[in-house]
């Protein structure tokens, strides 16, 4: 066992031309280690699309977060324990952290294990600020592009032992942003008949998790490059949605009973697509577009009672349950690993939108295998 | 028992302008009586803004059906039941319609008893056209402003011996446009905590079931005319949203777990009275605005997994639920009554906003009691 000083190393987006391959090697300083923190030897860490949006600024102005070391697919090797963690993790395990990791612990959604909509608010595991009254209250919050991690023990999972730590590391927020609604609207049991919008990072997991459940499974995507991908996935029926939705569902109208929607497109026919809903069903969203708001006619929401929601990572019992899921389930994500060094070239594929279907970043140094 | 002949009488709205207190009394032929229709001698018919809606065209252009005799809150005595009737209900039984009076009978939903989501579509009480292979097929349907109302019996429900006739009346509609909802989201159980948007002839009945279902119960208007009112009815919390709706829910954040909005308002600031909603929460739209698509923002719905939905009326078992419960929990609604002969000066009145909280016609020559 290490035993880590606090200076990390990391690759870091210094400012928004960061997205276009620019990350720095450099050295900082993490959150002060507190009693509740665990620690990680980095072995490997996926890259999601929500780093992109980060480092690029997409979603808001980061300015004050940069430098920013992102990454928050994590999983590594536990080389500290805080005195005060009781989950039982111990130095030696292999252990990660999703896309967050802090809440207030104290809410009655934290108290419901449903961190994730903590009502004072979540923190990213990179680009957050800690805010519970800790030595690290008013630190920024550092992801897994680097050699080590450390974070509050609530949101840091074991990986059982029956799940590749690698594969493990793009579920921790990609894979669990859409077991989530799966688990919550019954995939399988009360949705048997699920539709996946977007074959991507999120909707491949989205694809083998609803074919796992046992779902009768519809891939629902723009062109037709990715139908051999869909159907190996688990697809039964690919609609390509290309520039008629309207003519693209038909002959599929109320066949759906859910619909994860993994895709970004601020230009979705919201109004058409949903007619794919059986009555009573729900249209989730889990992409999170740079855009507006979306539109959705009254009449739409009235004449077939469907749903409109969305939903944000997973909690983390939930993330649990996602591995465990995958452990007795076999399933196994469609990887591409990176040397750590190589993450420039890494993220700027993925930007390209090649990426088939997610990229995992190894941490030789410390371990982690390619 | 009369039997009634080919010829019915009633209130016709003959083009738009009928909403403005211009329906002519006339004489019509109804659809044809089929085995399997039931027939009323109209005591009582509420007055529902959809009617309104209809003769004004507002929810789109009607011109095909005029001259439309209006009304689909249909109470009156039954003399005449088709001898392919199966549901029990025979003459001299007090029953009645509400806003459906037929479907295909025959798809998925209509099989679960959710005919109101009928795949093919469902026949209006009024301004519909029979489609079903019947002797009535392509024949307009015709409401209960009227001394007669006949049609399929599948919709045509018992009012039970402890609910008034007259106040059954607004509940075939009006009652079941908000029960259904209430029921479905879990008032009262599920639901602890329920917000009523718009106190109106819909928001009236959704504050009362949803006291008498055990909820806590907010309503949430525009101002304050309605207070006392929305007390009385059962909101131990009222919420003005004012001009300023962010700062009119300050404090209330996060503090429901459904909302049933009967505003009609196409100017709702929906991104912000959501955050009224506990995460997993729903907003239930069962008002109907006059006006294009809603917005909501992407990230509104994914951060705190709250739902966006709509419902449309309530099926024939749903209606003989609410009239149960009415009964079973001495629920009354707040009606004002109107001879039939007045019904210009009721709709008027009604088109000016002025019903407290809902008008119901009395058909005195058919017995009905003012």
């Amino acid at each position: 066992m290490s035993v880590p000083n606090n200076k990390f190393e990391g690759w870091a987006g210094m400012d928004k031309n960061s997205v276009k391959g620019e990350l720095k090697f450099i050295e900082y300083e993490p959150k002060t280690f507190c009693d509740d923190d665990i620690e990680l030897e980095v072995l490997y860490c996926g890259i999601c699309a929500s780093d992109l949006h980060t480092l690029s600024s997409g979603w808001g102005d980061m300015s004050k977060l940069y430098p920013q070391v992102v990454g928050h697919e994590v999983v590594g090797k536990v080389v500290r324990v805080g005195d005060a963690v009781k989950s039982g993790i111990k130095v030696g395990d292999i252990a990660g952290c999703g896309a967050q990791c802090d809440s207030c612990q104290e809410c009655n959604q934290c108290e419901a294990h449903n961190e994730n909509y903590c009502n004072n608010g979540h923190v990213g595991t990179y680009a957050g600020i800690f805010y519970r009254d800790t030595p690290a209250k008013g630190q920024k919050s550092y992801g897994g592009y680097a050699n080590y991690w450390r974070g509050p023990s609530r949101f840091v999972v074991s990986i059982p032992d029956n799940v590749d730590p690698a594969e493990a590391a793009p579920m921790l927020c990609g894979g669990a942003t859409v077991f989530t609604p799966l688990k919550q609207y019954g995939a399988g049991k009360k949705a048997k008949d699920v539709g996946i919008i977007g074959i991507g990072g999120l909707g491949h997991f989205a694809l083998l998790f609803a074919k796992a459940m046992g779902a009768n499974v519809t891939a629902i995507t723009h062109s037709a490059s990715k139908d051999e991908d869909a159907k190996k996935m688990g697809a039964t029926t690919v609609i390509h949605t290309g520039d008629d939705t309207a003519k693209a569902i038909k002959g599929h109208e109320r066949s759906l009973d859910l619909i994860v929607c993994s895709s970004n497109d601020p230009n979705m026919d919201l109004n058409t697509i949903v007619k794919l809903l059986r009555p009573h069903g729900t249209f989730c969203l889990v992409g999170a577009p740079e855009s507006g708001d979306m539109k959705i006619h009254p009449f739409t929401l009235l004449m077939s009672n469907v749903h409109l929601s969305g939903s944000a990572i997973g909690s983390p019992d939930t993330i649990r349950e996602m591995l465990k899921f995958v452990g007795d389930h076999d399933v196994h994500p469609w990887i591409k690993k990176y040397p750590l060094d190589k993450v420039n070239e890494a993220i700027v594929s993925q930007h390209k939108g090649e990426a088939r279907y997610r990229y995992v970043l190894v941490n030789e140094k410390n371990g982690g295998k390619l």
